[in-house]
């Protein structure tokens, strides 16, 4: 029996005989008297075990598994008899609910001896929430949103006190909840929920703080919603509160769509159009609450049930959301309205779940860089990290967040619409159809892909078949990255960016085009109507070019401030980032050089960080006084960001270095072509752009 | 020179000559360098100076006057040439806004030598407020919504904090506000106005606490409305939030009437008819917003001004006005849906004043004591008398308050709404043509009167010309209780409530009336659609004993609770209570005896509650806490009443004395007529009715 542990627990008396109780895997240990029931025991140890019914029987959430054996670990000998055999309440619950043989009901089982018990995972309060990715780590759940089964005090005419105040005097001395409010809403159903269940209701309670539903009797279901609002789509994730399980997920298209295509021609048109960004704030609105049906509906529960939300986005996303005009973000010096987390009544934002649901939206960054940030850093955890991170979030802007523990900074890039396929002849968005990875035989030059919608390369048997359907339509982003890497690897495309016109000499796939060269990727079927004939152009690399430009000279900007040279982590954020091969990435120089094994995908991490601040109410805390301490650089305003942006226009880069990845990839020796082109498109014109 | 009072102020350096500054009425003092602005030098002595702009001499508000000459009393020889003169912003406030030729700015008044300064009342932050009455205490000028001009940084987009942020660190800096919080809807107009007013704005902040409203550049003005939701009438008073000051009163009829004219009526109708509760929620609030309307008009003011309101109310207009079922309150054991004072925003009483104006409601005491008493309480503050003190808010039910600083009770008494002229046969509400004020001679058993409308009593000259328009066409309140009583001390009336049939050989005026006589007041003339005949019948008499008896024996059972035999200060309250000879009422033992004096009418006090808790914020505070305290008596449950209840049928009481009232008045022995009358509705039948 270990020393170290201390033992606490009821104070020994003459007549009441004690047992010795330990809890797994907790480790906690404490005698109490025979008879005392197992989760108050677990309580006055501290033993993280969930109840919402108060220990009446009825929830299920404190079920325990009594550990039956001679545990010499312990110095205990844990018997069956040593805890109260089911009761009536017990049995009751089973018949209705189902539990596992093995498991009790910790409020209805007495300690009757000494015991082993192990509190499983799901009956803690504090459950982790387990993420899939094994870089990051796991949510523990505390939602700010709790439910609390009460039994109230009837009233009497003789200490007239109102059916509110008793209801809070319950809460405190049944749930040790103190200065409790009360929405008017709620108030106003009351009275007659306490009379329909009898004295005995469940209270959904924000934040320790104010009483924001009621329901009649036991109610054991609490959700939430974890909402991105892009500005091209609006994803949401509906979670249980109780687990912090995912129920439904569900997207729909930004209908701001109709007002401008991107975020700067959405604020122009509130500038040209008074009254715009009331119509934008509607639009968003009406999608959300769509989106609440949709969710609610797949997962099949009431949407009245959903009493939190949280929401990310970018500024512009983030004003129009809350009603506010975005004006001041479509120029400098780009100020915000508002850059603290804000929490919200859900009716303030006309959002259709519960009337008296809260809303909590996370707090902005900068001008360029917003709630959507804060809900990567969220996610990803730069600030908790010792490795010198890397975080980068691609989109028509890119959000880039680098530091460690120590200091962070984060900035936005105007990289433009090409990583999207936008401004790209053959470009498309990532649909069934597109080409998403391409290679290029270095000996014959001849390439090869695939299409979204099938597995088989192009050159495999079958793939006409399969991708008959789809047809191949264009190149979405990530096979844009694909083909220039490829290109570049086998000769085709020179160090400053050029299309090598002397490889023509090698392939008919280089042809000239105008004065420049083109690289031909697919014939397409020859028909004007079927299938397009898709070719590389000197434009579409430019485009490219400039687009991860400044996404490098951004991270650059940042590596600058912090005063390093390399960074040992990458975590690349949002749709695009999930589906590039960070390779290709590395190898057209959009990121630095790092171990490749060190860059990762982190998906939706904007939306995550939604999920959460919804799951763990203390991440709102952490989230907003970090945002406070990020160091913010506006690389609009910065010289170095204009050199940076220059000497990265070179493929991987005009200077820089990358030995890490010619470690795993052999890297053609750096080439020029002899005269540059005046003609093109090159780093001289340049405009703020916005993610979209 | 006091050596008492302590000199503090800048700590004296070599180079700074130092003045010494007294300010009265205050009479603080402490040595400043030359060069201090007095307003300056006020604060840091803690003397109590207005300012909204901040001391940029723009809104006028800290006018001080300097006082030239030799003053022994304080050591210091004022002079003229030790204040700077007036320089050019002074000279600009003076001309737009007209200032008094031997006041100054503080702000702009530099200390140039030893002075005396007075701070004249206007210009104190808490001046007081001075209510006409002499035994209540003024109000302290300190409301909850407060304006304050600020500058706020310009946004720096290497510094990216939101508009909203640097507003906040602003109001730290210039005004101390901390913690500071701001409405959605005052932020959706916070970048406008900031650049409207070009960085310089006024908000007001609600509690220190909340932004809640903004405007570019300066605005001087801010209004509160002090509401008490009487059942039959709604009165609204505007006061200026600076000065106190009452702008505008009004009016209306409650239309919730049309749903049923007493409150037990409007109750039973929520019962029968679902959703009638919803009605009568949306009928008080239109008439509010009238009533707004009205108000503003009426002071020639934006409604979008008035930022604060405060409201009284019994339970069921207080439930009904807030959107609460009020049908619990109908029954045993009459819960309310909540007690606690509510803080909560105009739109969610859909009240039309400023759009982020906040509300207070008073807090309630009881099922059959509201609001209006917690108001009443404010207003007459027996909770801070040392005399044992008697308040009564006589209407269909009479609350009553008794006690002194040590303890506080209060109960509510169906006294029925006889005290308003219904269930009396002549009797009326009071409006011209009514009966208000009735003498009856001793000798000729001849009454005379006045009405309504006319200074003039009927028997002088000129009184049916005066009363030609109105004619003489019922008895109110005031004008019954006093028939009775002087019907009492001619002998008409026997202690035990019987008209005295043997009076009709001494006068025409008592006739025989069945079983029982009447007391012919008014001949009226004689055509059945003219003037009507007034008489007091003996089912008139038992309606008043009823409702003083229950009054009576309310107060009674509250003296046996607090253990006292006489009560020391009596404060009428209500129309009724303004309106009633305190002597006749004492006659009739409506109140227990008490010195004449000590007896007062207190108004409106539920309203002038209403005011209070407008104009200084830390009454609702005292208000909540006093409201907690006090013990509550259920007079319908208590054995006790219908005791005392029987006992005070007699006239002035069956076996009370009045040994005050003696002195004054000329009281009859105590009489009884042989027989009871076993006909009439005597003391048996009754039922709880509520103020109407």
């Amino acid at each position: 029996m270990s020393e170290t542990l201390k033992e606490i627990g009821e104070p020994a008396t003459k007549e009441a005989k004690q047992a010795l109780v330990v809890f797994t895997p907790s480790g906690r240990r404490g005698r109490f008297p025979v008879g005392t029931p197992v989760l108050k025991a677990a309580r006055s140890l501290g033993v993280d075990i969930d109840s919402v019914c108060g220990g009446r029987g009825i929830c299920g959430r404190c079920q325990i598994q009594p550990e039956i054996g001679d545990f010499a670990k312990h110095g205990i000998s844990s018997r069956a008899e040593n805890v109260s055999p089911g009761n009536e309440v017990e049995a009751r619950y089973a018949k209705k609910r189902g539990m596992k043989a093995d498991r009790r009901l910790s409020c209805q089982s007495l300690v009757q001896g000494d015991l082993v018990v192990d509190v499983p995972a799901d009956s803690q309060v504090h459950k982790q929430v387990v993420r899939k990715r094994a870089e990051v780590r796991d949510i523990e759940l505390d939602p700010a949103m709790r439910l609390h089964y009460v039994e109230v005090e009837e009233p009497d005419m003789h200490n007239p006190t109102g059916d509110l105040e008793r209801l809070i005097a319950a809460l405190k001395s049944q749930w040790s909840l103190t200065d409790l409010e009360c929405d008017l809403r709620t108030l106003q159903g009351l009275q007659q929920a306490l009379r329909k269940g009898e004295w005995k209701v469940t209270v959904a309670v924000h934040r320790g703080q104010v009483i924001t539903a009621i329901w009649p009797g036991f109610q054991g279901n609490a959700y939430g919603m974890a909402v991105d609002v892009g500005s091209t789509t609006i994803a949401a994730h509906l979670c249980d509160l109780q687990t912090g399980e995912v129920l439904a997920s569900s997207g729909v298209m930004n209908p701001q769509i109709r007002f401008g295509e991107d975020l700067m021609s959405r604020v122009s048109y509130v500038m040209m159009n008074p009254g715009g960004d009331r119509a934008m704030t509607a639009a968003v609105r009406d999608a959300l609450n769509t989106l609440t049906e949709a969710v609610a509906e797949e997962a099949g529960i009431d949407r009245t049930l959903i009493l939190n939300a949280t929401f990310v986005g970018n500024p512009i996303m983030h004003h129009l959301l809350l009603g506010m005009d975005p004006t001041e973000l479509g120029g400098a010096p780009f100020a915000l309205a508002a850059n603290s987390g804000m929490t919200l009544w859900a009716t303030e934002l006309e959002l259709n779940i519960n009337q008296d649901g809260r809303v909590y939206v996370l707090p902005c960054i900068a001008g360029h860089v917003g709630a959507d940030t804060a809900g990567v850093i969220l996610s990803e955890q730069p600030h908790l990290a010792e490795d010198i991170t890397l975080v980068v979030d691609v989109g028509t802007n890119a959000e880039i967040v680098l530091g460690n523990k120590q200091r962070l900074l984060a900035c936005s890039s105007p990289t433009g619409p090409a990583f999207e396929g936008a401004q790209i002849s053959c470009g498309q968005r990532a649909a069934p159809g597109a080409i998403e990875r391409v290679r290029i035989d270095p000996e014959t030059l001849e390439p090869r892909f695939k299409v979204i919608g099938s597995d088989l390369w192009s050159d495999e048997p079958g793939f006409a078949a399969e991708t008959k359907k789809t047809g191949v339509t264009g190149v979405c982003g990530s096979g844009i990255i694909e083909v220039l890497a490829e290109m570049f690897l086998a000769g085709l495309l020179l160090t400053d960016g050029t299309i090598n016109g002397e490889m023509a000499a090698k392939t008919p796939r280089i042809q000239p085009d105008g004065r420049t060269f083109s690289y031909l990727l697919h014939e397409g079927d020859g028909k004007g109507d079927g299938e397009p004939e898709l070719r590389i152009t000197q434009n579409d690399v430019r485009a490219i070019q400039l687009g991860k430009a400044a996404l490098y000279a951004g991270i650059r900007l940042l590596m600058d401030r912090l005063g390093v040279e390399q960074v040992e982590r990458i975590m690349l954020a949002g749709a695009f980032g999930s589906h590039i091969d960070v390779k290709y990435a590395m190898i057209l120089g959009m990121i630095p050089d790092c171990p490749l094994e060190k860059v990762h995908s982190a998906g939706n991490a904007a939306g995550t960080g939604a999920r959460i601040a919804l799951l763990n109410q203390k991440t709102r805390d952490d989230i907003e006084s970090v945002v406070k301490k990020v160091e913010k650089i506006e690389t609009a305003v910065e010289a170095k960001f204009q050199e940076h942006f220059v000497q990265a226009m070179g493929i991987p880069h005009t200077t820089a270095v990358f030995p890490h990845l010619a470690e795993a990839v052999e890297l053609p020796a750096p080439s020029v072509k002899a005269a540059p082109e005046g003609d093109e498109d090159g780093g001289g014109r340049r405009r703020r752009r916005r993610r979209s």
